[in-house]
């Protein structure tokens, strides 16, 4: 891939995650590359679905497969996203019915810890 | 439970999918039971996450989770909870990000066909 | 291993399933081999747990990761292990508040199936 | 759903877990809610089962789709419910075969921490 | 991503599988363009692993998380990189340790059906 | 089984892993006792497949099913078995495409760890 999908990638990540972030995804070499190139220049920038609408999906997905290193991270992200706690709590519940309650479970703790961190309690 | 949250289930997903789905769902027993109250009585009649938010959160677990047989009961709910052919293309191609690039695969070849058996292509 | 765990295996795996499910074990070569030895000729002929109680573990394990293949079989072995239809039932329902509703609906279908082949509805 | 079966709900979660875990579930608001409604006033609350023969199911599932958090509340539940620690380790054992050795392994550590903090090593 | 990445992708994709394959791919979309352009542009396209190796870990990977309808593909493309039918039957039973009997037992039949249609048994 | 499995096994173990690995492993019961036996007793040590080739399935069969214990122990006997870093990193990013970014980045995560641990960067 060129070097533009890599900039634009790395200018996406930062839109939806933040610098912190992105130094452990880089962090990571080749692997970190791609995920900035493909995951942020590629799919993230994609126009036909905003921003919002992806993290819906994106922490759907997360919580569906037990992924929890990644949670918080797309939990953040959901809520620079515009996505508000209330929203955030009924994505894991409608979860819940798909994937059961205990990765559910899981999702809730980390997201009272996410907003616990930002001296934000709802 | 109640009669009250079976009814407003039933009512609920009706909306959400159709009487061929819920004929289905009602020939599984207690379970068929279990999910029009506890999953379109309680959590699909909550306020605070649109249907068209739900689905895409919906779509997301069942595809992360490569749970096929559900998939095309879903995609058609999307379709008419308002979320077009592109934006669940958008959904199942993010979702590959997540969980891989096979349970997307399966996923966009199953929006085909339900998206075909509507005669309507894209 | 040798040829007692073997002997052991198939006369055990005879007990918990059939002769036709032990030729379509055998037609695995050694994985089949390996089938039969560990999983019926060590862990199913140990004392400790009884049959029914293995099958109710196997059955909810089966559903719980979505292993469709091998469903059918656990829940005839479980019949023919003294569950009745209603436990299995019960199994299943448990089953869906720990994996999601979906893998716990193929399930009960699956069992439908199991029962009406064998005349009995109920 | 009703008062009713929160109630019901709540007595029969201390019957299976303790004070300290409701607190915990308690506190994840309405996902805590629905898990004290439908898992216990409704699920757990059926005839049909008994609460060891739930445990067994409850075990194996977790263990089988490797939910590494609700396994140590499970497997008190199970040696509250009757279970012996030589049957849980059967069970360990018997969903090795189904889902692998390595959940296995982390469900036969945390089985040992359980019964150390039992006071109890068999 | 550039043109040129699709190329190299679609080159590379036709040395791992064959034409057949590339017109399901490319029948995806976005989605296919993807597959083409980040799975065999970008990753099957470096050096450092031989094509052997990485379908031992495309197998590996495909049988453990249980994604049936993408195994033939690989299982073809294992033999067309160099691995015997042998080799293959090995590489599911290791896998069998790893995420249980159900999964490997799938593989081997499909294993069975991909050599009779090859017209080799062995 | 035989107590030459068992002896056959052990050796064949530490030939893999080590003593520190295989008193965690002897520590499991009757579980650990079946691990030695079948997995490297048995599977381990049949012919028709390098111990490399093992490792790399192992690895690659790990991070799919995000099975993050034993994830460490088999990057060791990667390294053990000839596998390079350099090669860990490609199998890990070729999961990638498989079970999605997430458990790769976790495994490429535990590489770095254990690495260091070793005092080897690359």
């Amino acid at each position: 891939m060129s070097d533009d999908t890599y900039e634009r990638g790395r200018e996406r990540f930062l839109e939806v995650h933040d610098e912190k972030a992105l130094a452990t995804v880089e962090g990571l070499g080749d692997l970190g590359r791609a995920i900035v190139e493909f995951a942020y220049g590629d799919v993230y920038s994609r126009h036909g679905l905003t921003l919002r609408d992806r993290e819906i999906a994106a922490v759907a997905a997360l919580v569906a497969t037990g992924r929890s290193s990644q949670i918080p991270q797309h939990l953040r992200a959901s809520l620079k996203a515009g996505l508000t706690p209330d929203e955030l709590r009924e994505i894991i519940l409608q979860t819940a019915t798909i994937a059961g309650f205990p990765p559910a479970m899981n999702a809730m703790s980390t997201l009272k810890t996410v907003l616990a961190g930002r001296g934000e309690d709802r």
